[in-house]
């Protein structure tokens, strides 16, 4: 629990001191003009005082209890005053300073000792080179943090790796007139985790949803646990940042953090239910539409305007993002007919036309509110002089306050700046451009699509286990690929359909090895150098009998004489639609399994779907028809489609194993035959490294 | 010429009255008020005076001579109001009134009786159903228009179908602390036509850049030319509303355009070299950046920040839009080194630290603006409260004042919005979030790419234009495709290679027929009604002698009796790369056409490029590199490529038909098998619709 953390009794800040650019003073200043609803202790070598409150020369003389202390002094004394904090009973430790992990080994070296020491006394670390924390819960009212972002009660909460970005959401759900919950920018997550604080905001009834900006997950399975735990209830807006190549080498400067985690973010927020966003405008303006509005609960959206050159911009906008147009039942249109003004467009979006006054915007929401097949609304307003503004705000207000549906509008006005403020005060979100509205509440619906998800757990499947444990032991720790007979083995021990086959060394075995597999078979070559068979003429295909096996069997011992070949005989098995399966190892989560059509679709399009292993019979499904060319699956132009339930089971499996054996490092299953229902689907080639 | 549109030596406004709502007496509030540099004449059949002018019964009672004219009478009172402004010589009306094309053929006819009439007296008229316009420039200062939008003088022209998104441009331009040259909302476009509008502002020397949002065109072909030239002195930054089917039927009901136009837009906006948006925002944000900064002469992008995190999005965002990430020279690595604190981080992004300072700033900029690597420059900062600020706006302003590198800034502050002000005043544009500055300069990168481009006009073809023509009179006026043979014939006529064939009627054709074709080859069903002939069993391929031929024709006879069909014998073509070349007539511009992968990757990926009819050579390259599968064509995993040259040719010799023969209502070359250099790209299947 958190609570010393977010609701501490007694405060101290060691480092405290009068020079009014230090840390230590800022967070004084910041904890007494928030008015943090506890004392506070000023922690100073020589200061008799700062600011009002009297200061002391260590924790240790101050005589109350302290839950929580911010640190801003010197790395080189913090073995020391942490010694001190953990003496006195101090539960919580922020610490700002820095000279950590992000400065290298010997800075890490300093971290894990610091913690080390803290956990010898049942202290807990948060940071170091950390920002703080707010929370704005009235009876708390804490701000532990150094910066100059307001704080003042509201109902979304923050968590940021990076300050920087952390504190631009506060700065603009302020900008917006809105407060936040909690927040916290946690720093090297030395100790206290990210998802501990998810966790403890997913907890807190104060706290609507939830904005997340991560660069790196230090805890990636934890993550996803305490996430899924929290989506069906609230919402979790999240953002990866540093996500191209580019952006993961300032990463690395900045965290410390070396491997690009894009795809394995963008995994663990689907399968987590967060909703994903990859720009910060956006982020923001969610959390906007879910401070104030419902979240909708479905994906139909009601436009109104008053000029129908937004209105149309609205459309491209919520098209692009999935949503669909309502349509209205009859009593809906019979209402908006007699309601509204002549010139008026009853279609989606609804045209009340500039001249609309305040009970036309009434009845058109209304309507709109009422219709059973509208999820949420957006209205575009531009201010015309000749319309009683006040009185149309007056009536938005009323048609949307009792809503359980959301309602967010754009204005567009040089001079009524009151009126937008007047807005939000009552509850309506008012973003400046058509397209934010749509984009605030297609998050809302994204989310919504994502909660209603089954959820299951992973299926028991009917493995061998301890055959493949024996192959995964005989080549533990090479660091190397398997050999194809032994691949096969092991995909054959997990239930994924493979082709017969039969290793030879020499040509003597290949009569022995074609009466086992049959004819027409292949002959493949197996070498740790020859790593694509084809391009090198080490597949030769379709050999229809022990002459034409042998014929090719010579030209590729020729071709690959020194890089001392094994060979593999294997069941021709028809050529079908190509798919991959792909799979790798991924600390702190497990394994990561991909999906895709195979050949051009993965090299070039980057068509994949990536999702978390074990996987779920509903994530297996998701990841299937997650594929741009899923349609390529289903069958098009007259084509028959393949079996998806076979491609299920095959992507389940391939899942389970790489879960059960962290070993595995990479498997490519590649290509895979999918046929029509009926004709077994079967993985061709494999390659799977074991470390 | 408009210049008695954007520079009348007089105006009258026909409809003025004391009724403080109503156009005719704001549009006089608004001359009035914004300084118009001309005499104003009131027109009303009744008052004396309106405001503190005196007013006339009608124009021809106006004793001076007028240019321009704005009405917002009844559409009734119209074709009198028109007839006395001819006979009282002005040369241009603002229609204002409602109640034309816009509400149906009625109107329609209204409106074309309205300009003829205005034709007969040398009167031009702009609208009808439009806004108006506005010229800034201090000689003029009009403001002809019935919005509240302010008028300042600034260096963007704004051009916009949609009156409501046009008011938008200018008011966020207007927020943004900027003012704009000429705006233009021009209505229905009866006479006075939007390229017209476009070519006038991009020959005004006083518009630096043009923003353009545009639901439809009516002139299609003639903007193309306009643009065209405009572009390769100017940017426009363009916008096509109604992208999708859905806001398209709503561009249906709000103009009367009945075609969806989204992808000739993207086709002619490339062609002509606009930068095209998707989103308002960043078109705004784009014209701000281009305002206030010099254009951008390469993609290349310098990254100052303050604090990681927004860094790290801004590296994000620049490469997701494809600019590159500036190294530095060792000069200039060094100079960052000596000029910087040791805690810098000295790569790209260049971190120079919370606590950096003026003198701070002021190296990291001018060190990037000298690197010959970088070709523009982002400057993130949050506010630190132990910085003087003053300091260091004042120092990026000189650091950047003299630049001829265009810089942006994205500034995180909470209460220093002087600051903001004061930059933006010295001409540094300052945007709230990182990715904001980012893409105003991708969209001034885009410009010089886009301007950069070789401009060819399309080349001379061998053709056999008479012997294409001949096919196309056999089948003018039937709107129905081509029997195959006809088709093929029109192919070969442009010098596009197809297989050789020969059409039958009967079984005893087929010898003759095979004799001329040569084995193995294909027979294929030709009916009308069969239109997915592989599907419908319509097929045979690789058949090896005449037996097998009989054998296919005797099937195919069975299964198409009743339907007529007649029956091509073809060359079986090897399999090659199949791509994909089609075209459609696309009314006031010629032909569009359509590069593509073949089969799924145009059906399910929806992967092609659409270009504007003729293509030039460097057009049809565009196309060919522009579509996400191009490593396909160029080989991947070892598989050759295929003959650019050849599909290129291919490509341009299809454009070319569909732009001789307008009556070429749709043609699909599909699939077209390429090949490596040395075996030829043939078209084997098309189908061309006549109109």
């Amino acid at each position: 629990m958190l609570d010393g953390l977010f609701k501490p009794r007694a405060a101290a800040v060691i480092g405290a001191s009068n020079n009014p650019f230090s840390i230590g003073q800022i967070v004084i200043r910041n904890l007494l003009e928030y008015g943090y609803q506890g004392p506070i202790f000023p922690i100073n070598p020589k200061a008799t005082h700062i600011h009002s409150l009297k200061a002391y020369k260590s924790v240790l003389d101050v005589p109350d209890p302290i839950d929580l202390v911010n640190i801003s002094v010197a790395h080189k004394l913090i073995p020391t005053v942490i010694e001190e904090c953990g003496k006195k009973g101090v539960k919580f430790a922020i610490v700002h300073s820095a000279g950590f992990k992000e400065v290298g080994p010997e800075g890490l070296k300093r971290e894990q000792e610091m913690v080390a020491l803290a956990h010898q006394h049942g202290l807990r670390i948060y940071g170091p080179n950390s920002q703080g924390v707010h929370n704005s819960d009235p009876a708390v009212s804490l701000y532990a943090n150094f910066t100059f972002c307001p704080m003042k009660p509201g109902n979304i909460s923050i968590i940021a790796q990076s300050g920087g970005v952390g504190e631009m959401l506060n700065l603009h759900l302020h900008n917006f007139g809105l407060g936040h919950r909690m927040y916290s920018s946690y720093g090297n997550e030395a100790d206290v985790t990210m998802p501990e604080l998810l966790e403890y905001f997913g907890r807190d009834p104060g706290t609507k949803a939830i904005m997340l900006v991560v660069e790196s997950f230090k805890e990636p399975r934890r993550f996803l646990e305490v996430a899924s735990a929290i989506t069906p209830r609230k919402p979790i807006f999240a953002m990866k940042t540093g996500r191209s190549a580019a952006g993961s080498r300032a990463v690395a400067s900045h965290t410390g953090t070396l491997v690009d985690q894009a795809a394995m973010a963008t995994a663990i927020f689907r399968e987590a239910g967060c909703v994903e966003f990859k720009d910060t405008h956006q982020l923001i303006k969610a959390a906007v539409a879910a401070s104030l509005q419902p979240l909708p609960q479905g994906k139909r959206i009601g436009l109104i305007t008053n000029t129908g050159g937004p209105g149309i911009v609205a459309v491209d906008e919520a098209v692009d993002l999935g949503l669909e147009l309502s349509t209205w039942s009859d009593q809906g249109k019979q209402r908006l007919q007699e309601s509204l003004i002549p010139e008026a467009s009853l279609n989606n979006p609804v045209d009340v036309v500039a001249t609309a006054n305040a009970d036309h915007f009434y009845a058109a929401i209304d309507t709109l509110l009422k219709e059973p097949g509208v999820d949420m609304v957006q209205i575009f307003m531009v201010t015309a002089p000749f319309v009683d503004l006040d009185a149309v705000a007056r009536r938005i207000k009323e048609a949307t306050s009792q809503a359980t549906k959301p309602v967010v509008m754009a204005i567009e006005t040089l001079e009524r700046r009151d009126l937008i403020h007047n807005l939000r005060q009552s509850g309506v979100p008012v973003f400046e451009f058509s397209e934010d509205g749509i984009r605030a509440l297609a998050a809302g619906a994204r989310h919504h699509e994502l909660k209603s998800r089954p959820r299951e757990a992973a299926p028991e499947l009917d493995v061998k286990r301890e055959a493949a444990a024996a192959v995964v032991e005989r080549f533990a720790g090479q660091d190397a690929f398997l050999p194809q007979a032994d691949a096969f083995e092991l995909l054959a021990a997990y239930g994924i359909p493979v082709p017969r086959l039969a290793a030879v060394t020499s040509r003597d075995g290949l009569a022995a090895a074609s009466a086992r597999v049959g004819f027409p078979c292949a002959l493949k070559v197996d070498a740790a150098a020859v790593v694509h068979k084809s391009e090198a003429g080490g597949v030769a295909l379709d050999l229809r009998d022990l002459k034409a096996l042998q014929a090719a069997f010579d030209k590729m011992h020729d071709r690959f004489a020194g890089q001392q070949p094994t060979y593999v005989v294997m069941e021709q098995r028809p050529a079908g639609r190509e798919v991959i399966v792909g799979a790798k190892a991924a600390a702190g989560l497990g394994g990561l399994v991909l999906f895709g059509l195979g050949g051009i679709f993965v090299e070039v399009m980057k068509d994949v779907m990536v999702g978390v292993a074990p996987l779920s019979r509903p994530a297996a499904r998701e990841m299937l028809h997650g594929i741009k060319g899923f349609a390529v699956l289903e069958g098009v132009r007259g084509q028959p489609g393949v079996d998806l339930d076979a491609l299920e089971d095959l992507l389940l499996r391939a899942s389970r194993l790489v879960a059960d054996f962290p070993a595995i490092a990479e498997m490519d299953l590649n290509p895979i035959f999918a046929h029509p229902r009926g004709t077994p689907t079967v993985a061709v080639d494999v390659r799977i490294k074991i470390s």
